[in-house]
């Protein structure tokens, strides 16, 4: 309960590409709506470095340990895209910084609501967030030169605890229903593991319906119009979580529209879904790119430290700025709009009255 | 080289649920179009029994040694959907017969092509057939009650293979553009070797421009209008073929409406991408199942066994048969056509001239 804190302290760390730029703009419209609460010294907005890939590149750590030190200072985190390393990059084969905090932190469940209202469209995705094909990272192996060898990994701890996430929100939302994703008949053993825990969950919400499709029918169930507004919340494993999410949030308009909150007990970290765009910073186009996505988590945030309010005006205001938006653009008259024009655009919107 | 052989030999298996229903059906339209060459004893289309689950149940085999006999008798092979076993099921926890027959006769070329005409969607899926997550089936372990591990497996030989079989097609197709979707900044390993053999298989290959997506990204890619349409041949690991798959055939108007070839050195299996549906059986509804992807299924077994024209005529029937249903149910005279009568009406429709 974070009313109960002297002082909140909400760390900002930027990340890389576009990120650092994004995130100015979503602080500043975090900055303004909780303007009461760090004049009276309640809220702190803390700047967080060195979750650059350079920083990262020189300590060779997805996290170096003097960032970690300061993002365990604060008590919630709001953080830019970061630029993860693959094959062909010119950086080292370095873990992925986002995957890296979600574990250290224990964000176990990864939050993504979309919403399509003029299509029925209200789900929530419920993303276990620290194990399954994501557990292992680099430490797969090279059995020899011809054969490779991942692991997908599911405790009953850790399967459990997501599962309780999505049943607790479907029933004190009200939804209650909830779909649980898997792969289980292929995939047996964990996914096995990730519907025989499911079920049992289950039955400790008797109000709550719910029901498990295969993730490859859920991809097109998503887009079929006789079904997709019947969905409510899905409890996911991380990849399925991963994927699906970016499909949705294509159907709400792109990847760009869509907040993702990180929760664990202790920490919580809110983020876009998207990547850092390098390509965008390259050709001087940063100022340009669309912080639509962290003004969403910056919402989602202000939602889960209890002003539920604030968050409700912002994700109006964040709805009127992007139907507005969409119109010029839609007419020919693209506005060429900056991040820095956006915000403050969002920030005018929320103060008129509703 | 089929033009060779004495006589081609065409196994046809129901499977399971509607399976049986929507093969007949197809096999229908097959016979149809290859009524000479029966008639001439170049070609024979043999029923093969045994892959009911009952059976397989009976001798706890995902397919029974007598019933793979006599598929490896055949050249080709159209094959009505089977039941997976999964938790709940009554049924014990047999592997996929789906995935069983790909691994045992090495199909290790799972070919999905998708076209949307009027929204310039001209796709084809090259998905990995034999490894990848679908590697080990039910021998993952369970190391603890609360810890289950399963593996991803990738070999050379085995990702080499499909890189090649995409290239190829690329290339004599004229598409001359490939797209390789892994997940290669996390499943470092796995999908880390598939990038890696695939920048090495491109260097063969300098006429055809290639690029690498990840799979989250893909799935909202494929919906988005400004960048869909420049997608032609993807190749991927086995496990996001099949989730993309279904939401590619979604696309296109259902997962009905796609057919799957699954090609290998030796043999080759034809069959629709969507699952035998026990409940249109339990409520009596069989008889309706819409054998349309069975349909497409033996179009591209025409075009594989070197009747390309016969192939040609069948798509654009179909085509013409699907669009006149899809008109009917718009306007609200709902056919109601067994699939008895769809087949029939796709043999009057290849009849007519073109
Ligand atoms: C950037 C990447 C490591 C990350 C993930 O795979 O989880 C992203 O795609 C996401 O969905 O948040
Ligand atoms: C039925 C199932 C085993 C199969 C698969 O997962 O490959 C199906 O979904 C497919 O895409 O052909």
């Amino acid at each position: 309960d974070y009313s109960k804190l002297d002082k909140l302290i909400i760390g900002v760390c930027g990340g890389d590409g576009i990120g650092p730029y994004i995130c100015n703009d979503a602080r500043k419209v975090l900055e303004f709506l909780l303007a009461d609460k760090i004049a009276a010294g309640k809220v702190e907005v803390r700047n967080i470095d060195g979750l650059t890939i350079e920083r990262r590149v020189e300590v060779m750590k997805a996290i170096p340990d003097d960032t970690m030190e300061e993002l365990k200072k604060c008590h919630v985190i709001l953080k830019g895209p970061t630029t993860t390393p693959k094959k062909g990059d010119p950086w080292p084969n370095i873990e992925s910084a986002n995957v890296a905090m979600r574990k250290e932190l224990d964000l176990f469940a990864n939050i993504r609501p979309v919403s399509v209202p003029e299509l029925g469209i209200n789900w929530r995705f419920f993303r276990e967030n620290t194990e399954g094909s994501y557990a292992v990272g680099s430490n797969g192996i090279n059995v020899t030169d011809d054969l490779a060898i991942d692991y997908c990994v599911a405790t009953t701890q850790g399967t459990e605890r997501i599962l309780r996430a999505g049943f607790d929100y479907a029933k004190k939302s009200g939804a209650n229903y909830v779909s649980v994703i898997t792969k289980a008949n292929i995939i047996k053993t964990t996914d096995g593991k990730f519907l025989n825990i499911a079920e049992k969950v289950a039955k400790d919400y008797p109000e709550v319906r719910w029901d498990d499709w295969f993730i490859d029918i859920t991809t097109a169930k998503l887009l079929d119009p006789a079904r997709r507004s019947a969905f409510r919340v899905f409890v996911l494993p991380n990849l399925y979580g991963d994927i699906i999410t970016d499909e949705a949030a294509q159907i709400q308009g792109g990847v760009g529209t869509a907040g993702s909150a990180n929760i664990g007990k202790r920490y919580a970290m809110f983020e876009a879904i998207h990547g850092s765009a390098p390509r965008m910073v390259d050709e001087g186009r940063a100022k340009y790119a669309d912080p639509c996505s962290m003004i969403k988590a910056v919402a989602m945030m202000l939602e889960h430290i209890g002003e539920v309010e604030k968050a409700r005006k912002l994700d109006m205001a964040l709805d009127v700025c992007v139907q507005f938006e969409k119109r010029l653009v839609m007419t020919g008259r693209d506005t060429g709009a900056t991040g820095e024009e956006f915000a403050k655009y969002v920030i005018e919107t929320v103060q008129r009255p509703d």
